[in-house]
């Protein structure tokens, strides 16, 4: 997860310079750590339309979610000018990262800890069963366009689709929650996987 | 994670009693509802034994991570007189549960939620790590055995067992956060990725 920092960096407008509070204070105290009295120390303006906006944290950071999802929305596309093989490529570039930076690690960690909620708060399940659902649909389409392009073989771009976003899933779950380093190689494996049950290809070794 | 209930049910001596009485309370109020209170609501013992065994309810949790992997070695090793490829079968069946009962899903839920701890703290980090390296390990004999039977192609077992234990974590925590119902195709496809990049096989379709 690259690039999502930027965009915080000059909030415009209110909402913005709230998901932007809410995104340094998640990433410096993570979920558990957190309170609306800490968002505000990264919210330039005044602390009460804080509590003016949001009845509590759970409810500030569901709005965070939606934001960041709208924000993903844009940004998961990748440029439909490339091939669907090279889509597919860049887009598990950007999702399994072998080394993230400090603020990556930091955003991650807390994406982790919100999904866990989600174990126990409908409305946090509800949230990632449709950002996973969007996800998995973009992945989707990328394997349909692969298909009929020659590119893939007449595989169930569902079942891939699936598949692959558990391997994301998880990548960023064990990357988060022990010290195993399997990133490099789930990467090669995932690799050596498109290769042998996804690309048309000429070879097949 | 099935069979993990069947083991609290009759626990024999006062640890194994308190592990029960944890297991419970975790089944029923997850990491973040629970207390040491709570945990002596399940205990027929004394309650003070578990402030005089624990300092917090941290403490407790991080010694019952320990005696579940304990019993984990003892149930992972699946039956060694079965051939590679069949070991590994009942291992995948065995984590990669399309539907799981009431206690499974409690259970699993809390288990999501303590892993999502480790974000945070070292002492769940390294509980994780250990834990992941040593399904790591048991998964990569399999498959060294399997290469060495000639059941499996000459693939780096640990690659495969990263792998493989990246999509189980991935799957179990899709299965607990969201309810986008992912696991049928995620089974479907990871036999499809066994049968084309894992098994020596004769066909090659």
């Amino acid at each position: 997860m690259p690039d999502i920092h930027s965009f915080f960096e000059e909030p415009d407008g209110t909402r913005e310079a709230i998901m932007s509070a809410t995104y340094h204070a998640l990433c410096e105290y993570g979920y558990a750590g957190l309170t609306i009295q800490r968002i505000g120390e990264h919210f330039a303006k005044s602390k009460s339309l804080l509590y003016h906006h949001y009845d509590s944290k759970d409810d500030l950071l569901l709005d965070f979610l939606e934001f960041m999802l709208e924000e993903f929305e844009q940004t998961i596309p990748v440029d439909e000018q490339l091939a669907p093989d090279d889509q597919l490529d860049i887009l598990l570039d950007k999702t399994l990262v072998d080394s993230l930076s400090e603020d990556q690690q930091d955003f991650t960690n807390a994406i982790v800890e919100l999904r866990a909620q989600a174990a126990y708060d409908q409305r946090y399940r509800d949230h990632f069963t449709r950002s996973d659902q969007l996800f998995h649909d973009r992945i989707t389409e990328i394997v349909q366009d692969g298909i009929e392009a020659g590119v893939f073989r007449d595989v169930d771009p569902d079942q891939i689709a699936a598949y692959l976003l558990t391997l994301i899933t998880g990548a960023m779950t064990e990357q988060m929650t022990a010290e195993t380093e399997f990133t490099t190689n789930v990467r090669a494996e995932l690799d050596r996987y498109v290769e042998s049950a996804l690309l048309a290809g000429e070879s097949d070794d």
